[in-house]
């Protein structure tokens, strides 16, 4: 679908879900890539190193590189890809949809992600000395509270369809999955999250999220 | 400018700066509305009574309600005005730009803002009893982390003017400004940041700004 000159890379981490978000925009999109990974723990993180730095100075994955474009921000980097290749689209086509897909994207990518991450959890255990039960305690928490509202605001909407909005995949279901991988790697009880858990049954059905799964990336540690 | 059958109400709290973010915005369009302030203390957090919740499942202001509309999550809040109500656009016209500042914008409210919000220092001090030193600091910690690559990424780009996009004030813009006003609430030192303190200082002579400060709420606590 792209050309050379539009040649794409992003800079990813196999487990990092942030990178996993923009792993299935580009899948949804049919867009062929080139994957870097960025060892995000090996070498003290080569997310530190100075050359990708220099590329990202919030020394954070991901990373796209759209031919002379650099690009932060996984969300960012979804709206841009769904404006620069339309089909098929990652927002509805109404106003009031794309505020509620954006909604959701943003209770996962604002709300929940950022306090369950790496750089997040090494504070806790190299400044403050929290032992791992309850780091591990403390990100269990917050998936909760965020996934009790998410829960509930699927449950609630008559836009919820076989995915968050309707019947083909969104940007809120390119953030959704990535968390449920992270709840199911902290052992969250998702019992209480049938629609969650049905909705990422239905977007892994698909190849374009399948593919994007950490465990079938190059870098997998497995 | 909007109708009456357009009525928009703001679920907002003086201090919260995603609240703040939304007022912003509201004011840049020139859109009337009304403010029901929501007391984030007051009553164990009125933001956690059932009226509320019901309204925001999040339990988090703000809310946005436009006409029979219930709006959730500053950003996704801000890009649908600014669909809604194109003029003046929050976003520049071109995707690089948008892309530009959609990633500015979220390095503060998905990496910095929501490490640092009223819940997770009720979090650290009920639950982990972390002094109130030790609260602050980590505090300062992740406003210093995120301030230092947002602060390259305006140096480093040929594209920041009198705002962090060009010369007209947008998404980004909204965002930086409420974070400023946190970082003095905390006593982060400004001085490694010129071209932040620069912009907030271009942003708050604007009245639109200047309406939307904490200091002139009506629930401002002053």
């Amino acid at each position: 679908m792209n050309t050379p000159a539009d040649r794409i890379e992003l800079f990813s981490y196999w487990r990092s879900s942030a990178a996993y978000r923009v792993r299935i925009g580009l899948n949804l999109k049919g867009l062929e890539h080139q994957i870097t990974p960025v060892h995000l723990v090996r070498d003290g993180g080569q997310q530190h190193s100075e050359g990708y730095a220099a590329l990202n100075p919030q020394e954070l994955v991901p990373t796209l590189v759209h031919g002379d474009l650099v690009l932060h921000q996984s969300m960012a980097i979804l709206e841009y890809l769904d404006e620069v290749f339309p089909e098929p689209p990652l927002l509805p086509d109404d106003a009031p949809g794309r505020a509620r897909v954006r909604a959701l994207a943003q209770l996962v990518a604002c709300d929940l992600h950022p306090l369950n991450n790496l750089r997040v959890m090494q504070f806790f255990s190299d400044t403050w000395n929290v032992p791992q039960t309850e780091r591990e305690d403390w990100t269990r928490h917050w998936m909760q509270v965020g996934f009790d509202a998410m829960e509930r605001l699927l449950v609630e909407s008559v836009d919820t369809g076989r995915f968050c909005h309707g019947d083909t995949p969104t940007l809120a279901d390119c953030c959704l999955v990535p968390q449920l991988f992270n709840a199911r790697r902290f052992n969250v009880d998702l019992g209480p999250y049938p629609t969650l858990v049905r909705i990422d049954e239905a977007c892994l059905a698909l190849p374009a999220f399948d593919a994007a799964r950490p465990e079938n990336q190059v870098d997998c540690a497995g």
